[in-house]
C-alpha cells in the first residue's frame, strides 16, 4: 500500500535523503521533463546528489529541461523518484529495473495506480508541475529562475499556454509567481506556442484541404494517409495535438482523426467532441476509450472501411 | 493639464460620483469592451448609474461584454469615462462630441495624449483590465463574477491567451483572481483561442499556399489579394492578427503581409521582425512607423511594385 503524502510532508521527506534519480514517462513531453528538471535543480540546490535517467525518447523541443542533468551510466541511486507518471507501463525500457523500487512518485493523474512506497498526488492540478511546485516552495521558500524555467514550461505545455479547459486559478497563479521569479515566459511562449515549422504548416492545409463534413457540417472528419506525411515532410513533432484541429472549427461538434499508421497496416482514430456528445461512447463501439470529450481507437482496416462504419455509428445519433 | 490618478485615488473619485457613461475606442477589442463592461458592472453594484456608449463598430465576437450596459438615446450623463483609449482621434464618431469634457481616461498605452481631466495610466500593463481590476478592487475588495468575466476577456485577448511578449506575472496574478471569483476561462478560451471559422481557415490555407521566402528563407512575404478574401470567404473578424502569420514561421526573421485594400487601391503592408531586425527602420523608408518588432505602412501602388520595393530595402540588410 502507497503511502500518501502531501506536498510539505514531502518536502520533508526530501530533505531526509539523498542521492535521488528522478524518472519520466515514455513519449515524455513538457510536463514530465519540465518537473524533473525543477526537482533535480531544487535538490542539487540543497546540497543534495539528484540526476534524471536519460529518456530514449526525448525530442529537441525539451532537450533544455534535463541538459546538465542526465545521470552518468555508473550512477548508483538511493532513491528512486518518478514525475508525472501514472503506471509503472510508461516507463521507458531502461527505467522498467526500477519498477518495484520507485520510493516517491509525483503526480497529477487521477488513474495513478499507486505503484510506488510513497506518492504526492493532486489530481485537481491542469500540471505536475504545479505540484512540484508546492514541494520546492515547502522545501526553500523560493524557486530559483532556472527551476522556474522549467516549471513554467512544465505548466504550459500541459495546458496550452494556458488555454485548455485544465487550466485553473491555482495554474495561473503559480505560472505568476514562476514569471516573477524569473522564468523567460516570453521567450519560451515564442518558441513553443507561437512558432510553427514550415512541414507543420503544409501539414495543416493538406488537413484542411482534405476535410468532409457530415450532418449539417456538425461532424467533420479527416484522414492523415502514408503519403500526406512523406508530401509535407511533417515530423512526429509537428503532429502534435493535430487531432484537435477538426474538432477546433466554428460549429463542429464531433471532430475526428483518421490516421493511417506507418510502421503498421493499422488506422489509429482520435474522436474529440463538444458538450453533449460523448467521444467516449463513440468509440466504445470499436473497442475503444478516453474521456467523454476525447477518445480513440485502432482498427486494422483501410481509412475508407474505418470512416464508413464510424459514420454508420455516428448516423443515428444525428439523426434522430 | 489632465491630473494622474492612482488605481486607489480614482476608486475614491468614482465613489464621490455619479451618473457615469463610458467610451470605447474604434476597431473596439476585447480590452475596451471587456474593461467597459467590468467597470459598468462595478459601478452599478456600487448602487451608481452607469452606461456604455454605442460603438457603432462592435462586432459579435464581443457583443456579450457590453449588453444590458448600451446607454438610451436620451441618457444625460454626469460624467465622461474613457477606457483603453490613448487619444480622441480614437473616438468613435458619436463619441467625438465628448472630446473635451472626458473627466476620466483609464489607460495603459504609453502613448495617451492625456486628454481627460483625469488619466488613470500603467504603462507597464499588458491590458487595460488590470487597471481596471486595480480600481474594482480598490473599490470593493473584491470582483463579482459578472466583472471577472469580463475582466478576462480583457487581460486574455490583449494577451493571445497569455502567449504574447506583453504578459507579465501581474497579468496572470490577475487572471488567477479572475478565475477564483467566477470568470468561465474554459468556456472563454474555447471560443476565444480555440475555435476557427472555415473562412479563417481557408484564409490561412491561401496565405501558406503563396508564402514566398527570400534570403535563405529568412524573410517571408505573402500578399492577400482582394480576390482571395472573396474566394475564401473570409470577413474581418477573420482577418485578426493575420499579419503574424508569416513571422511565426520557424527560422523567419522578418514575416511581411501585403494586403490589396478593397475599398481602396492602397496596398496596407505589416512587417514582423525578430531581434536584431528592425520593423519600425523598414517601414521607415517608405513613410510609415510602429514598434521594433512590429511596424507597417501604406502605399499607393500595385502589390507587386510594394514587394519589389520592399525586397530593395531588404537586401542590403541580408547581404551585408
Amino acid at each position: 500500500m502507497s503511502k500518501l503524502l502531501a506536498p510539505s510532508e514531502t518536502a520533508k521527506w526530501l530533505k531526509e535523503r539523498d542521492d535521488f534519480l528522478v524518472l519520466t514517462h515514455r513519449r515524455p513531453d513538457g510536463d514530465t521533463l519540465g518537473c524533473a528538471g525543477a526537482l533535480v535543480q531544487g535538490l542539487r540546490e540543497q546540497g543534495k546528489s539528484a540526476y534524471i535517467l536519460y529518456n530514449p525518447e526525448i525530442t529537441p523541443r525539451y532537450s533544455k529541461c534535463v541538459k546538465h542533468y542526465i545521470a552518468p551510466e555508473d550512477y548508483q541511486p538511493g532513491c528512486i523518484i518518478s514525475v508525472d507518471t501514472a503506471t509503472t507501463g510508461l516507463f521507458t525500457k531502461n527505467a522498467i529495473k526500477y519498477a518495484d523500487s520507485v520510493s516517491l512518485c509525483i503526480d497529477h493523474h487521477i488513474s495513478n495506480s499507486f505503484y510506488a512506497e510513497n506518492t504526492c498526488l493532486n489530481a485537481d492540478r491542469a500540471s505536475c508541475g504545479e505540484i512540484v511546485f508546492d514541494i520546492l516552495m515547502a522545501m526553500s521558500g523560493s524557486v530559483s529562475s532556472a527551476a522556474a524555467e522549467r516549471l513554467y514550461i512544465a505548466l504550459s505545455t500541459d495546458t496550452g499556454c494556458f488555454s485548455f479547459g485544465n487550466t485553473t486559478a491555482n495554474t495561473l497563479y503559480v505560472a505568476s509567481v514562476l514569471v516573477e521569479s524569473g522564468a523567460p515566459n516570453k521567450e519560451l511562449n515564442k518558441k513553443l506556442f507561437r512558432t510553427k515549422t514550415r512541414g507543420r504548416i503544409r501539414m495543416e492545409c493538406a488537413l484542411a484541404s482534405e476535410l468532409e463534413f457530415y450532418f449539417e457540417d456538425k461532424v467533420a472528419i479527416v484522414s492523415i494517409t502514408k503519403n500526406m506525411l512523406e508530401t509535407t515532410g511533417a515530423n512526429e513533432d509537428d503532429m502534435d495535438d493535430v487531432a484537435a484541429l477538426p474538432g477546433s472549427i466554428k460549429g463542429v461538434c464531433v471532430g475526428i482523426v483518421i490516421r493511417e499508421m506507418s510502421s503498421t497496416s493499422d488506422c489509429k482514430v482520435s474522436v474529440r467532441t463538444r458538450v453533449p456528445y460523448d467521444a467516449q461512447e463513440i468509440c466504445a463501439h470499436f473497442g475503444g476509450g478516453g474521456h467523454k470529450l476525447a477518445a480513440g481507437y485502432t482498427m486494422k482496416k483501410t481509412v475508407d472501411d474505418v470512416k464508413y462504419e464510424l459514420l454508420g455509428v455516428l448516423e443515428p445519433i444525428f439523426t434522430e
